[in-house]
């Protein structure tokens, strides 16, 4: 069950596996193929079978993919993964900044008298598929639905997961299926659709309380649903995963096997609520008129956590702090130069699993020491190994996922001692992190609304980083869940209850990053002497509690009022971990949480 | 010339208008008209005969639209204007929060059963009408073009404004209409258009280096114009108006009476340019398929000042702080209770005046004291004039046309002794201020991303203002001018050599209001060392020069940092201006500019 470091994608597999993918080009008379990192489900983790992006190029980022056309091959990569792609594909793949170059402006690139561009319909939204039609309009290229090609070359390609479902109990979910299943057919009836269909395995687990793991670190089970306005359920899962699940699924819930949902999709009538953005073109093809684009219903009541899950996710929080504390305070005691990345890691999951609650980790833990510190999602192999030197700084990033809740964490340690500019940067980048823990926001507000600021430090220094501040976070579910996002993109109105990291960084190519990470719910803010008394605000609920590393701290750089929110946080910290460690960690505790 | 303090519009009046209005929509079987404050030219101010809304509803305020129906007429307006409203229209007409409710909502509301409402297809845009009947789909509501039913019962309507055109002087505008002409023409040419409708009046003055005098304090005259991509530009206004400039227009502009515009829009062959957001509905149903929304060809080189431009509004912007400074300093000599806000009002004209070189006022002065002050777009009566008594706090809001520039600048003055909780208001405002006056962004970033910087010191104390952060402003053109906004709907990007008022507010109703307003200039910030090499950034350069009153500051609620802004900002106020003042105002800046 431990991280795995072995090297996944190697630079020398992709050129001959192009090389075939191109012999089918050739017979199919198609002048590209699009492969993305996706499955149907449109998750950001996929199963082994659905890893063709890294198997055909190499790049094992979270996000891309790769457009092979006769003569050339783009791999699309965001902000994040601009250095990794360049380290992991080899010459014949050309990286393309995505979404800076748009897929369409590429291919009018690329093709300049038109041609026929083949797509895997499961792998793709309908909102993708029409929006990039709608960009290639007039200029003779095509998008044209076909086979998946690579699975078609891939002779060794896994099979699709298997695992069993069970049910994640009330105590946890805080409310039971039938009720949910029940408000939101209603909602349905009420908006006159006559059914919802449902691709997204979380949206699924969160209607049903149930959870599989069928994917690494996610616990959901792949499969669609169609949710009735009358409050009947067609849920399409293989029926061996659902062993045992009769009594909990109860009469409203039929179950069929996955290959039956396009036949059932066919059958509905009426207007049918999907969501665009994530139905496959497959799906959205058979409904054709009847989609309505509502969304997926379960998304906002699934983001909005209930108090059971925010009680859950608080409680798993602290057990994971003192997990995460035991190895800082583990990793302070080794010199500089004794240890690796790698041991860091493990370690690091060893006393996560030292708690029998630990279900698994949430993410491969990111822990790049030095210049891997500024790949920003950085997977440690065998090959990248480093030893942790005097003078780095260490970033940390992890999570476990806990039937009670889904943690997530990062924290930036310096080993021996560190240079003044990395103190600096790091300063701003807390100046950051604390401006947006103590904000307080009309409602209303999306995450694009507010998150400039955890970045006004840095941008007063003309830095910045090319990610977004925060991400959702599900309640045992997803550690990246939407729709809402402290990110430039993102209009979701912040609400009550939703989960979001808080997480701003700095990267230094081929020197140091760093990122400081806490999760934080959305509360109402309490009523101020003063306020406007019509204007409903919304503030920040901690639920992380380590340390912030106090020796990458230039205090003159902090105004009062953050040092004095620092150390009420390290005071919190203290009161809140310090039963749940060791006598060496608490002894580590006290002088980590010292006041500033 | 003097801002008139005569109310113009009375409650009592509206009733009456209303029931005539009424006997239109019967005679021609209407359920409805609309009646926007709007001419052709969507600007911000009108013509007198284009005061409709006004003169129907006794509502004054800078936007909003009636909505006259057979019993019932909704005035829309929004947050600026939601306590003016009630004091300015009768009982018959029901004030409408808009945006918040939308004009198709409250009509479905209103009109269960369906009905026809028309409206004047020259006073709205295509945008607005399109998206308004895409809202009313279904519902049996029909948005209907008619004649003006308004001016057929205003039997005084005034006429269309005739005043002459003035060439706007090279060393001013900084580049020949030639230039402009050719560079705008060259790139429809480019971009494959046949030409371009131009109705937005400062973009006709922009493009050809003129300015004009057709409505209070925007140095525009009314007119329409078509840019052939050839080069030759067609310029429909009235041949009265232009005595005297064929030299200046030269052989490229043709000259056309209005009425000719429509024949000849119809004449336009291929692809024609237009911006749907302003485009008149009757132009747009002359245009029909051959209308591509590519925006304003005028509007981003306009926003984006030269050189010449920007040196002309710093020139101007000191001018004008001699100016306001000579009033503060009168001001503060008037015992609390002496002084009423007209003959502040008068004075601030007067010393502008004083100086040959205004050529106008940008806007009707907002002073506004103790309660009014919470009035944000209050324009003072002789019925509402108020003294300035002992503990009020008087916002004055207000600005000058120059040839080389526009200004617009706000500043908060206490009267005698002011209340604690006034200066913590104050000096939160001050904070949001100051943050933006600092800020450094990366490029690409447009106002909605930035503007909460502004805002977040009232959040924190569960407070916040009900108006953008800031509008873009013309070089001798309309204080308020597109397309860059420091607002939360705005996605342009903001870019070097655009002016900005930078100006948070906070107001509480029945008590007191506060506004802090200089007018900035982007710039590509300077590199600095340890910068992100290839992020390029911007910033602000400050244009406004003014003492912030140091008497309403809790110097205990700023940061260092704050207070090392304003000392800098107040020793380069004494730097710039004092040399201009008089021996009485020197003095007075000498305490008003002392270092906190």
């Amino acid at each position: 069950m431990f991280q795995s470091f072995e090297v996944t994608a190697r630079p020398e597999q992709g050129p001959p596996r192009l090389a075939a993918l191109r012999t089918e080009l050739e017979r199919e008379r198609l002048d590209g193929f699009i492969v993305p990192r996706a499955d149907a489900h449109q998750g950001e983790y996929v199963a082994a079978r659905d890893g063709r992006l890294a198997w055909l190029t190499g790049f094992t980022g979270s996000a891309g993919f790769c457009v092979a056309l006769r003569n050339v091959a783009g791999v699309f990569v965001d902000g994040r993964y601009r250095t990794q792609v360049k380290a992991q594909v080899a010459s014949d793949f050309t990286p393309v900044p995505w979404p800076d170059v748009s897929l369409s402006a590429w291919l009018k690139q690329q093709l300049p008298d038109g041609g026929k561009v083949a797509f895997d319909p499961w792998l793709h939204s309908a909102g993708q598929i029409t929006a990039t039609r709608a960009e290639l309009q007039n200029c003779g290229i095509e998008l044209v639905p076909s086979d998946n090609l690579v699975d078609r070359i891939w002779s060794d390609q896994p099979p699709p997961p298997m695992n069993p479902v069970k049910v994640h109990p009330l105590e946890f979910a805080g409310e039971s299926a039938e009720s949910k299943v029940s408000r939101l057919a209603s909602a349905l009836a009420r908006n006159g659709r006559s059914a919802a269909v449902i691709t997204l395995p979380d949206s699924i687990m969160w209607l049903l309380n149930i959870r599989g793991s069928d994917i690494p670190y996610n616990p959901v089970a792949h499969g669609f649903a169609i949710l009735q306005a009358d409050g009947h359920v067609d849920l399409f899962m293989a029926a061996k995963k659902l062993n045992g699940m009769d009594e909990h699924l109860g009469p409203r819930v039929s179950i069929h096997e996955p290959d039956a949902f396009l036949n059932a999709v066919a059958a509905l009538e009426g207007a049918v609520q999907v969501d665009m953005g994530t139905l496959p073109q497959a799906v959205a093809d058979v409904l054709g008129d009847r989609a309505v684009d509502g969304g997926d219903p379960c998304a906002r009541p699934k983001a909005c956590k209930n108090e059971a899950e925010i009680a859950g996710s608080a409680a798993a929080h602290l057990r994971d702090a003192a997990a995460v504390i035991e190895t800082l305070c583990w990793l302070d005691a080794q010199p500089p130069g004794s240890l690796t990345e790698t041991q860091v890691v493990t370690r690091l999951e060893e006393n996560r699993r030292r708690d029998n609650a630990l279900q698994d980790i949430s993410f491969d833990t990111i822990a790049g020491t030095g210049p891997n510190g500024a790949i920003m999602h950085y997977r440690v192999t065998e090959e990248t190994d480093s030893r942790l030197e005097d003078g780095h700084i260490l970033v940390l990033d992890s999570g476990g996922q806990y039937l009670d809740g889904t943690t997530d964490i990062t924290r930036t340690i310096p080993i021996g001692t560190v240079g003044d500019e990395e103190k600096t940067c790091f300063t701003r980048v807390l100046k950051g992190m604390i401006a947006m823990s103590q904000l307080r926001w009309p409602v209303g507000l999306a995450g694009r609304d507010i998150e400039c600021i955890a970045r006004a430090p840095l941008w007063a220094a003309g830095q910045d980083f090319n990610h977004g501040v925060g991400h959702g976070v599900g309640a045992y579910l997803s550690v990246h869940e939407g729709p809402q996002r402290l990110a430039r993109v993102s209009h979701v109105p912040l609400e009550p209850g939703m989960i979001l990291s808080n997480e701003p960084g700095y990267y230094r190519e081929g020197a140091f990053g760093i990122r400081i990470e806490n999760l934080l719910v959305v509360e109402e803010a309490p009523a101020l002497p003063g306020a406007d008394p019509e204007r409903a605000m919304l503030c920040w609920r901690t639920l992380t509690y380590v340390p912030i590393d106090r020796r990458l701290i230039v205090v003159d750089m902090l105004t009062s009022a953050e040092r004095d929110w620092l150390n009420a946080y390290h005071r919190d910290v203290a009161e809140k971990v310090r039963p749940r460690l060791s006598h060496a960690a608490q002894l580590w505790l006290d002088a980590a949480t010292a006041p500033l």
